[in-house]
């Protein structure tokens, strides 16, 4: 099956907000074994509109709309979608009643610019929407499908996941199988990666392997096209563990994973607790932690010690220890780790101090400079690290390498090669 | 002008990677007055890059090209650009000394795939990649501008900065102007403000105006397009100063303004300092403060009270009040902004409990039930306030709520309408 996403709005071709909508509907698709042909913006402009759905809906199987179904007059979708079907507009009761249940849910009064919303495409099989009012759209015609979802990210992800995707895995059983495997790395660069797999056309035997680096590490895309899925699940695992042979101390999850998610698991599995102080971080490390549903079993509390006095008053670091090393030092970031898991009764405690720019370096002290510390039962140590120029990628990467280190930590991998 | 991207790779089609290139391009362009018709993105397919090139270029004044110029064997953008534009690869000397210099000032080995860069569209201005080897394409033709980037972002963003923007702002002086201002709201939902906003013809007298809705509020954009710079700026400030008028009390900010920002300056102009107590949201509040440069100079420290020992031990929360009304109550959560406000000797404390979800609802404590605590050295006070079902949109709108208490209660702005 043959797809084509198009996402409408203005504030999307102008930068004003990142598509990130079609990066999931694209993702989602490709794990459906739909093949994602193209990907198109255009602006809230009727004539626009239409042209453009005229232009992709004659050359693929599949195009699905996102954006433009909102209750305002900028929203204009939904007249596109029933000039471009010839159809009309009618009631939907059923939405109707979901309006209404979700405004009194909230306790608001409902406008006739939202029950407005309850008018779709009589052609349609109209999608039901529980994160907000505008319902959206499922159109076949000439044995083609013709989707609109609304814009708003949250609400566009329950329609892909709760009824667009299962309908369509139905429809694509018999088609080739794509099969993806992402192998999530952090800690070494691409190129150290590149190198340590070796002959990589040896390796791969004519399967696909992508290299995507982001601020959190590399991901390794792993892809494998073919008609029989059993083969291509065979070769997948047989390269798969080739690949980990020789870099599987850096992979620490496969396709969604996060850190956070893979290092509170080892935490839940072997009950153990963990604290956190934060400096530089400012709580990002702990609130990475807290997205992840059960993080109340393990991470008992923390603290985000900006000042020194906090450092000092509520951790125990040493005030003459801050005034010799400064507050960015491998021994500060020991003495929080230590102070953090003392005053919490952890198992682990972990720690974060540096300097994350664009103001703060000092002589010797460049932005980029980080000291994580970790204590448990048996050992308090500190380590360091270098990384770059902007104040947010350097607290992802910041977050990041700490988190590694509970897990490395956890596994009894060490930093050394 | 009349402007179209292309974007070229796999790994955006499948969602891999999110199109930030793209809303980047779309926003430099569209400061410099050039107007965004149309973005697309296509995979690494040679037959259908070349048709897209023949599409989007027949139709725009100005195509921009970014992706596929790396030098591994899934870059076939600079093949395409040759055939496309019926003309032949020449070495460009100064690019193959960009490319000798990069490698020796990181102590690497030239390899023939890097020098292989240094070969370009011989009908191509070349594009200097300090950041890369791979260098950009300027291409003019029957009265149209193509242009090629590699898809390296900060490669791409110096390309656009130092050379692109500058010679198409020479070129577009003479067109039309189009001028947008963002209000951004929160608090509000969009259907709400839609409707204190009265006739909306009226107020815009031709302009356009978006309501774009996230879980951190309503972002408005108001747009005009003129040929008098001057006309338009008098009728956009007309028009903002008309829905301050109807609206103002929520909005925060404008533009690229965050909610952290905003905050962040209130408490710096004001010589306050701000300390946190966060439960539920476990350290979100704080890390989007610290991605502030100069919070260290308000945000004093601040406290993950995950546990309730934690509530008790560091914030002296009582604990009878615990036990009677449950740690996620309206005095716990007062107790908790006394209690950080108390040990950090700030000018204001910050506290937010409550249940994010998927689990931990109880009679009575649904999921996205959330309390917000606020003390400074006049008031101690907490609200109520209801979420949904999402455990990362509910951090996310928790965090929000909490940013908006600070900023409403610093500027005297009541809840009550």
């Amino acid at each position: 099956m043959k797809a084509h996403i198009v996402t409408i709005g203005d504030e999307i071709l102008i930068g004003q907000i990142i598509n990130s909508n079609a990066a999931y509907i694209g993702e989602k698709l490709t794990q459906a074994h739909v093949n994602v042909s193209g990907s198109s913006v255009v602006g809230d402009d009727e004539e626009i509109i239409i042209n453009e759905f005229n232009r992709v809906f004659e050359k693929n199987d599949l195009v699905i709309v996102t954006g433009g179904l909102g209750p305002t007059h900028d929203d204009v979708t939904r007249k596109c979608v029933v000039e471009f079907f010839n159809t009309e507009l009618v009631v939907d009761y059923e939405v109707l009643s979901d309006i209404k249940k979700f405004f009194e849910a909230r306790g608001r009064v409902l406008t006739p610019t939202n029950e407005d919303q309850a008018l779709v495409p009589k052609i349609s099989k109209t999608i039901r929407n529980p994160y907000g009012t505008a319902p959206g759209y499922w159109i076949e015609k000439q044995n083609k499908i013709f989707i609109c979802m609304p814009g708003v990210p949250y609400e566009m992800k329950n329609m892909m996941d709760s009824f667009i995707i299962p309908k369509l895995v139905q429809k694509t059983e018999n088609d080739n199988f794509i099969l993806t495997k992402n192998l999530l790395t952090t800690g070494i660069p691409e190129s150290m990666l590149y190198d340590k797999l070796g002959n990589i056309d040896e390796l791969l035997q004519g399967a696909k392997l992508a290299f995507l680096p982001s601020q959190f590490g590399v991901r390794m895309r792993l892809t494998i096209v073919s008609k029989d899925e059993k083969n291509a699940t065979n070769k997948l695992d047989e390269i798969e563990q080739k690949i980990r042979s020789l870099i599987g101390r850096y992979i620490y999850g496969t396709e969604n994973d996060t850190l956070e998610s893979v290092v509170a698991k080892l935490f839940i599995d072997r009950g153990l607790k963990l604290s956190v102080a934060e400096s530089c971080t400012g709580g990002l490390i702990m609130s990475r932690l807290t997205n992840i549903s059960g993080s109340s079993n393990f991470l008992e509390r923390g603290v985000v010690a900006y000042s020194n006095a906090a450092k000092v008053e509520l951790l125990h670091v040493d005030e003459d220890t801050i005034q010799k090393n400064g507050a960015v030092s491998l021994e500060v970031a020991r003495q929080l780790a230590e102070g953090v898991k003392a005053i919490s009764g952890t198992d682990v405690g972990l720690s974060v101090t540096g300097i994350m720019g664009p103001t703060g370096a000092t002589v010797g002290k460049p932005i980029g400079l980080v000291f994580i510390g970790l204590c448990n039962d048996k050992i308090c140590t500190a380590k360091e690290f270098h990384f770059g120029d902007d104040r947010l990628l350097n607290k992802d990467r910041t977050s990041q390498a700490a988190l590694e280190m509970l897990r490395r930590n956890l596994l009894g991998i060490s930093y050394d090669d």
